[in-house]
């Protein structure tokens, strides 16, 4: 339902209606200058021509530099989105199952379904801070599993897998042999200490992007750190499908990692602060909720709700938010994302919690 | 090994050799100033965000103008690659078998191959001018047969279907109930008047991009026109893997669009005169080829000829083209494009004719 209710939203706001628009992870700041303008340097140059299917040898080598691995491990998508469907297509599209906790980003699921692949959804509860329970993932892995997907930070949750928690992850996948796709777009703006699947040994997949991190959402621009073998297939598979990120595209990113720090920090700070308005507008309601721990989202619950009813009828009221179904089976949940400037988001959370009464 | 080659061609320029590169159709031009200019216009706009999975309102409005047909039957993708590879998906990712006359743009097969699926070779030949025998391709139907593609005009033969051979082929295919999938990326700059599969009734599928039309292979930008329900289900897997083209990206194809007349035009009448020049060194040679109907490309044979060495070799002289074997059972034939500057052109097929000698 969660891209129902975005053309939903896009198309009440193309009719004029005005919308808060607190549904994807959309961010409002915009994308640097800085970006903006390599971006057009690059096209001025012409590099505006096909070019290879791995992406461009400088942004993999930064890539490559920044992530500890060897250039030859880095392949540049047209957003990580597309890294995690590659990823996916080209372990599930014969069958086989892949093991899920949720609540999980919408396109996990959905493109297990696509490929004919079994999803296996690893429950885990607000109750428990939304951690993994071990003893359950090993009983949920058989022979016919492929991999297991994370997603760390979490979205919808913004809660960081605890260390110890991701360490007997991976202990568990490399005793059975499953490799691990970890989803850490939100890694780099994380709040708090974040483990990346690369400190570990093992045979995992990395995925992130660009869109997050820089505001760059619409750019289209992912990356995918894996084994050669992984990244040469993936490759190939790019060679039949997205042919190659436009080369503009990669040299704005280019421009985006040597100003990372800054950037990044800003980012990081401007969403801690939105998470503190929407935790203490919330903490005043009958919302239940875990305080985030990286952008963007919050996940509240409240007892006894029909989220997708809720929902639809918010966004008569101006408001989209995404509900906790379009994350697994969570219908009493649903998903603010802090992505609007402040006072939009205090407006939006007040009309949320009007509408909740 | 088309593919292999190129990665090739750009290791070797990497490293400092002068190549001339005439063995991917990304021609040397550049896309037009005011292109670039409405993308960057574009980009300090903030049109850097997610959109629609369909693609722009504004341009498939205009596209569907173009086609005479409705919006709603549009959708934008990354190239028309992925148009291409998003309808054999759908069709081919249970199994099923394609028939795709030969010679062929690799990416077909290889797609299918990738898909699980069969593809069945409709063989033409360079003795009966490229033409479909349609009693060869009703021969070829079976109760598992999804999809015909055709090429037109042809990649590599640069020839243009003879309209009675479209006419009894979308007549096979409707008597069938069998979809088309025509990739028309050469037709708008076609040298000769070229019949699309629109001007038939029929479930068929058209896929087209700006890369040719407007030099502008490296944005990555097509789209396929097809029923509605085709569109949808596009999009659908548009969300879960492209997730949307650049905004600026739709905004620079909006402004080719306007410039349509002019931009192509220019653009054919330079291929033609490639096209002019390369028959003329070719016809004084042992090479046996058909006259180039549309850009980018000519298709020699030389009796005897084993076109994988030969490119191979062709390389270290520095000149890149694409062996025949790459576009199926051509042994014989080598694939040239027509992509670089005259001068260049005719140093390039000076070096192949004394590498044929």
């Amino acid at each position: 339902m969660l891209y129902e209710i975005n053309e939903k939203a896009l198309k009440l706001e193309s009719e004029g209606k005005k919308m808060i628009r607190l549904n994807i992870g959309d961010p409002d700041l915009s994308t640097s200058n800085e970006i903006v303008e390599a971006a057009y340097e690059a096209m001025k140059k012409g590099k505006t021509k096909y070019s290879s299917s791995y992406g461009e040898t400088k942004l993999r080598e930064k890539l490559a530099e920044i992530h500890h691995v060897s250039p030859d491990q880095v392949v540049i998508t047209p957003g990580s989105k597309w890294g995690v469907f590659a990823t996916m297509y080209l372990a599930l599209r014969d069958g086989g199952n892949v093991i899920v906790p949720t609540p999980y980003w919408t396109a996990y699921e959905l493109t297990a379904k696509s490929l004919g692949a079994k999803t296996k959804l690893l429950r885990t509860e607000f109750d428990s801070q939304w951690q993994i329970d071990l003893e359950k993932l090993e009983d949920l892995i058989d022979g016919e599993t492929r991999m297991i997907i994370l997603n760390n930070p979490n979205n919808p949750t913004s809660k960081v897998m605890a260390p110890e928690i991701l360490d007997g992850i991976v202990q568990i996948a490399n005793d059975k042999g499953i490799p691990i796709l970890s989803d850490e777009v939100y890694g780099t703006i994380s709040f708090v200490k974040t483990k990346s699947i690369l400190d570990y040994e093992g045979n995992h997949i990395l995925s992130n992007g660009f869109s997050k991190t820089f505001t760059m959402t619409g750019w289209r621009l992912g990356y995918i750190i894996a084994s050669k073998e992984l990244v040469d297939k993936i490759t190939r598979l790019n060679q039949i499908t997205i042919g190659n990120v436009p080369v503009f595209i990669q040299e704005a990113g280019l421009k985006a990692l040597e100003l990372q720090k800054q950037i990044s920090t800003k980012i990081r700070e401007e969403y801690r602060e939105r998470a503190k308005i929407a935790s203490n507008i919330m903490s005043k309601t009958a919302l239940e909720f875990t305080e985030p721990e990286a952008p963007f989202y919050v996940f509240p619950r409240k007892r006894g709700l029909d989220s997708e009813r809720f929902v639809l009828d918010l966004l008569d009221k101006g408001v989209a938010v995404a509900p906790g179904t379009s994350f697994g089976d969570y219908r009493e949940h649903f998903r603010i994302s802090l992505t609007a400037p402040r006072e939009m988001i205090k407006t939006g959370l007040n009309r949320i919690c009007e509408a909740l009464e």
